[in-house]
């Protein structure tokens, strides 16, 4: 037959980040900061296995009918007290769903509060897949101008006087890709423009408590005056990626919208993840696990950091993450950032092109995602010397 | 803040499954015909609970990562094997992806091939999440109207003339909610008419293999010479639908096109349920234990039948399923439905109004679903005594 594919179905940008795993796949000592993967040291392998075994053996029957719509009510009263006890969030008001990772959340937040023509009002450099799932509803991704501290207030005010807007994606907690973490005036100043506009907030957190120090910026939930907040949590960063159970939290009607769409077009997701993770956080310190996280990540950082700093051209520069698992590092103006790209490749490293996070869609972009979560300390030494001496032939 | 949700997130009609469902949760000895779970006793519950501490004490890290995007490939191959050896589909120009459920499917077919605006053919009474991910997506469910033998084609050509069609929804087997198979003439006649309107065919077959007969019709997938049809199945009737593994078979193109969509917007599905239906698939004789779940559902849909024919009233009819879940009894025109509906739930029987699978959003039907496979044989003769006669007060 003739296929006459929607464009919103067809129309997509080259794909860096796959790119970059497809091509060091394979290649025998290919070292990769590209993949968001968690560091597998830091993964409770055996209190997971545990957790499968008596969960499976409990109460079988109920894992393997149709379970309840709303996801395990155990694990969202647990999700629930951490948001309101350690996160400081407000109750009233409020309702929580649980969904296949964060990643689900992606696609129901726009596919249940926009319409076709709507503005979104995303970081320059943003998630990609939360860029995609904008687009696929017909929505326009509109790209605001960041610094060191995140989301320029002022560009995003100037953006919201189109009156076209719907919501305002943020990662405030260690950026993906930029590692940036937003400060709380820069967070307050945001907060006001969208009461001023009528403007939702999508708070996507994933990596909120993963810190390297002990302060912690409030998240937008935890002032969230009007109720305009929607705040997405994993525990894929955390506990396991591959267990898939994320959440959503905010207004109740807007939440009680999403839950009734995603029990008619997306399934139910199972309940077996759903109860593993919560005899997780039954059975185990979960504060522990955070903090274990947090501890291999910074050393990974740490390492990433030093290294660079021993070999690398100082024209270059590094953001500065806290927490989380992602740095951005950007080469001078004038640069050939591809043929730098193709030299790291052809040396055995992946790195990821800041293009493949670009909301305005351009392909070009003098910046790099690094990750340092997923190799070990060694091949993050070898990889980023490769990096950092490459940069000084270039800069 | 002021919510202003589009219409397609706030405008739902009542949701008559879940108040049956609702309305006899809690009560003592409600019976519900209601809900569409599947038998627990044909549930291989040990060999699943084995499947799981096998997978799970193999390989544990690539489970409690990030999978692959496409699914398991082991499984995807099997259930390749199986469409292609058993059910006789075509090979070439296909792809396959792997599902939460088929019911993933439901959103997923719409929110890639439709465009606002764009028509969906759909039996007058079919399963309403389909209707519902349609309208999600802003596109127009048509209903077109059923005899015995299922969709008429006269009926759906002559809706196919606005040109506006993108594809003809269709359970051909067993339908839900009616029960009906449509006839190998009939599906012929359809093909006929979706190749001149160059419409693509979404063929749900979520019961398909449960077949209290011998006879088995040619899906459309299987003689799909101009590569238009999407097969959908699950392994949720017959192995169980608490694991959430279904899948979606067609052209390469459409199938690539969802998976993108999939990857972007919905993100990942857990691997470790995946695994487990493999293993089970590796493991136990899958073609006995879909013969032992049609034997159990043959079992109960005669009992079911037997209580009607000793009890009620002639005036009502019955389709005659040869398979899956669901029966459809209709009430003589002038019969009060509504009150008749009352008095069942009065009497603690839960059986669904027709008007919940109205794809015209019509409130009334003097037709309803009821399910045979969930309660034992004892609630199964009690509360269709119950049903039965009540007909004769009515009819």
């Amino acid at each position: 037959m003739s296929f006459s594919l929607p464009a919103h179905a067809v129309l997509k940008g080259p794909n860096f980040i796959r790119e970059v795993f497809e091509r060091g796949a394979g290649i025998p000592g290919f070292i990769s900061f590209g993949i968001g993967n968690p560091a597998p040291e830091a993964i409770p392998v055996k209190d997971i296995q545990a957790a499968f075994d008596a969960v499976v053996h409990d109460k079988p029957m109920e894992l393997l009918q149709y379970g309840p719509m709303m996801g395990d009510d155990h694990l969202r009263e647990q999700t629930l007290q951490r948001l309101l006890t350690k996160r400081h969030m407000p109750k009233e008001g409020q309702a929580l769903l649980l969904s296949i990772g964060a990643g689900q959340d992606l696609g129901l937040v726009p596919r249940t509060v926009c319409q076709a023509g709507d503005e979104v009002y995303m970081d320059a450099y943003t998630f990609t897949s939360a860029i995609n799932a904008v687009r696929n509803v017909g929505a326009v991704p509109v790209s605001i101008a960041m610094d060191q501290d995140g989301m320029i207030p002022e560009d995003l005010e100037k953006a919201a006087q189109s009156g076209k807007g719907k919501y305002i994606y943020l990662i405030p907690n260690f950026q993906n890709p930029t590692g940036i973490t937003m400060s709380l005036e820069r967070r307050q100043a945001i907060y006001e423009i969208a009461s001023e506009y009528d403007l939702f907030i999508y708070e996507d957190d994933p990596y909120g408590e993963i810190r390297f120090t002990a302060d912690e910026v409030p998240t937008f939930k935890s002032f969230d005056k009007e109720n305009r907040v929607l705040y997405a949590g994993s525990y894929s960063k955390t506990l396991s990626a591959g267990l898939r159970v994320g959440f959503l939290y905010g207004p109740a009607e807007v939440i009680g919208a999403i839950q009734v769409l995603k029990n008619n077009c997306d399934g139910q997701m199972p309940l077996v993840t759903q109860r593993v993770v919560s005899h997780l956080l039954d059975t185990i310190d979960y504060d522990k696990q955070i903090a274990k996280v947090a501890r291999v990540y910074q050393e990974k950082w740490k390492v990433m950091k030093d290294t660079y700093d021993q070999y690398g051209s100082s024209k270059v520069t590094f953001t500065n993450p806290t927490g989380g698992m992602f740095v951005w590092m950007t080469m001078p103006d004038g640069v050939d950032s591809k043929a730098f790209f193709e030299d790291c490749m052809q040396h055995k490293v992946g790195i990821v092109p800041g293009a493949a996070f670009a909301t305005d869609g351009s392909l070009t972009s003098q910046s790099f995602r690094l990750s340092y979560t997923f190799p070990d300390l060694e091949s993050i030494r070898t990889g980023m010397e490769v990096v950092a001496k490459l940069t000084r032939a270039y800069c």
